[in-house]
């Protein structure tokens, strides 16, 4: 899915969310792009003699959700990134279900941009990333193609 | 590659570099993976309308090359990310050469975290993503295990 939601119908208070289960094949996938290899995330039995006790899924994955509901809902097509802060709260766990919920929070008219409240939820109701973003919505050019 | 820095060992002004190349299956990979099949970044004929003009690699997948120098080689093992600020400065195309550089700009002893001067930097020198972290070295439970 990809929404292209207009900047004039966007407004404070607007809230969007993208779900995912993270599995095992998620996490390799994830550590062979980046080339983070660090045991507590490919290593069952280094992880269960960490403080986490199991495998943990890359944060910044995790935090990839977020961008997910930036690019393809709200704002959607033609959404430029500026800025996003994390703050890793809590480990995600293989298995474990989360949303990314955005709500928009600033609305500047003059630059077009908007600024969210940006969390990561668990399946439990926990928050483990919370922060803040940045976004554009430019201008389309598809109109003067 | 894994590293496992102790924290004793690290001091402010300590970097580190991970470099990696983006090419259009990392992309895709990255698309399908996080769920963020926005066109900038899938659709060739849809970017070169837009103000990037070509294809953009996703933010959050440059910026886990920050991580991932946390992850594998500053600290290395036993790193529990706690925070992550991005600006995200410039586009980063396909088949474009960036490199994560981490740099110790504070370290607590008693909490045992680390302050980092986090950036990602494209092959003609242009900061791309900066921005700050900070990350805790966990005592490892390896040895008492």
């Amino acid at each position: 899915m990809l929404l292209d939601r207009s900047f004039e119908e966007i407004k404070v208070g607007d809230q969007e969310v993208f779900s995912k289960t993270f599995h095992e094949s998620d996490v390799i996938t994830f550590a062979n792009l980046s080339g983070d290899q660090n045991l507590i995330h490919t290593c069952e039995e280094f992880a269960s003699r960490s403080q986490f006790k199991k495998r943990i899924v890359h944060g910044m994955l995790t935090a990839s959700l977020i961008s997910t509901v930036f690019g393809t809902l709200l704002p959607g097509a033609n959404t430029v990134y500026l800025s996003q802060d994390l703050r890793f709260l809590a480990p995600v766990y293989l298995e474990d279900t989360v949303k990314a919920v955005v709500e928009v929070i600033e609305k500047k008219e003059e630059k077009r941009t908007l600024t969210f409240k940006t969390q990561v939820i668990n399946q439990h109701g926990q928050v483990v990333i919370s922060g803040q973003a940045k976004v554009m919505k430019a201008v389309s050019l598809l109109a003067t193609a």
